[in-house]
């Protein structure tokens, strides 16, 4: 069992909120990031898939199907979107990065164990000192 | 004569749309950037100074200085903020990677010539693939 | 159950020595590394804690909290210090990558574990070659 | 126990195909990967071993002797060749970044055993988007 | 007058050696650049461009445009080549980083000063350690 | 004519003050740097050269050349090495990084440019924020 991993990028806008609050309330828990003008970031995704290396292409999946499915199922309703507003599988749900790799992985699991390796982390990464990675709930029921 | 260079980082929203284009008119030129709803990014500011280091200290300029500069000029008006709706100095011009870069040198340029180094370069990266840079006119009139 | 993620960097001095041991005997081991004057590093240090998301917050801990605790305890003892002569929790130690990382992780278990989330690695990178990574006495049992 | 890593690189040629396959086919499956007259890469590679630290010498394992192995047995053979045509342990087996990563771990191994510690990791990156890790046959049966 | 700089990216396969010396002599010069077997890197690019922002867009050039001139005229002729044996503008031409600096430039400068901007600079890093630039004939001219 | 340049790496001790000054005096100009028990860095070095590739090799300088210059002259003398007092090329100047990089300038020019090149600009980079650049007396006379 090998694991792969393919880093993609996104720029996005989004603001750390919750409705209930007070503007007040907002700013002392999430400071600068819940500026309701929005602020943005360059998110870098990393996916990480494990299998069996196939005997004649040597490859666990080819990275143009893993590609594909991170630019149809993540990057196309990210990139250059208002994470609140624009993301479909975001609605209703505040973007933290932790949130963001939570999400990511609900969206592109099924897609990926269609294929014949296994989904095994999203990492997002907001900025340089900044990311959160998710393994799943197998992963957790294990760990 | 020796050039010194700080890097700072801000994360920021913005939008590249001219009010007067319709939004396809936008969209052609702009593209994703032109999203109504904003997107954002991690931007990387490299300011150069230069002049001759000082036979006490070594220093062309101390850098504790450049950075508070930095930091009341520059940073604290674009950091976590909506560049087209809250930063003075953008007031009224399209926030293009290029006059990003036009108009921090204008906001800092006096505060540092008012130290013993020049202003020589200002350097903003939008993405790892795009960035400006900016000499001033002195630059300009020499090239 | 997701993995966050926060960088911090630290400048230092060091020296890796056997106090017993002649200075041959040292330079045989650790080579330029046991230079009796210091030598320096950049040092990058990744810490990573794990949780389940609040619900309204999105956070599996507020980055604010995680970084006050990493300078409170770890960055003011390193940064610009002399790790063999001023840093409490290295006293008595020699400063190898791996010692730090083991160090490093018990000065910050108790206070990171006393929030909603536990500590699940610290990340020593001396050079942007070589690095340590610990996970714990819970770890190693589970392993 | 505490993981270190280092981190070693190579540039080599390659090609990606399936003798058996026609050059349509093994483009329809490896795109410009299966240039008949080869690309190439600045590989990265990082080396990950475990162990309990030297009560002296604050060491899982000398950099030294690990960087030594890793010259000797790894970049020795792929740094500045053909890994198709030159690279022994590669001989007859598609040189996918899933198989360099699988074939680098078999070659290491067995030195890396014979010391105080334990190889973990091995991960090969071809470019900055594209990486494969591999944990060995024992991590299989326990994951 | 502001600069700006796309990155892009090519892998390429490549030998350094002058046909009409022996292969000892070739050795002596390139070292193990010069293995008649090839080997290769991921190259960096940046291209730099200068000019006048324009009034309503803010931009010295649409980096569409600018990347759109560097996918066709560069990186779809060396992307996944062998440049000695596939790049018609490097035909009879030794690949050193110094030839494909000034080659590249070459190939998109007529393009480039059809739009409103002037070609600046041609970077090339063969290696993190390793890159070349050329600024052009004026330059060096009034240097 | 072309420009090339090499990275270098090294890592040093150092501490920033004025003998004359009391130790309130320094920690009030060089804050931390001024730790009488010493701090380090992973320095970056960055030299370039200037010159007209060969016809036959296509190098303005065989890169194996340049960095024999800068082991024998600088990184001998700097790698895990006391700059304050240790370096030779340092006695009795401020090791701020403007003076290591006009003093690297100094030490390797004359090798440099009895090649068949022109030394053109020394870059030291203190950490990943702080650089200083020096392009010669030549360059200033010049600017």
């Amino acid at each position: 069992m090998v694991h792969i991993t393919r880093r993609e990028r996104f720029s996005a806008a989004h603001r750390l909120y919750v409705k209930e609050w007070s503007d007040a309330e907002n700013y002392n828990v999430f400071g600068a990031c819940s500026n309701p003008n929005w602020h943005g970031h360059n998110y870098v995704l990393h996916v990480t898939v494990k299998g069996v290396p196939n005997k004649k292409t040597g490859f666990v999946e080819n990275l143009k199907v893993l590609s594909k499915i991170l630019k149809n199922k993540v990057i196309s309703q990210l990139d250059h979107k208002n994470i609140n507003l624009e993301t479909p599988f975001m609605k209703g749900i505040i973007p933290s990065t932790e949130n963001l790799a939570l999400k990511i992985w609900q969206e592109i699991e099924p897609e990926i164990n269609a294929t014949n390796c296994t989904l095994h982390c999203v990492k997002v990464s907001e900025t340089e000192n900044n990311s959160a990675e998710y393994y799943g709930v197998f992963f957790e029921k294990n760990a």
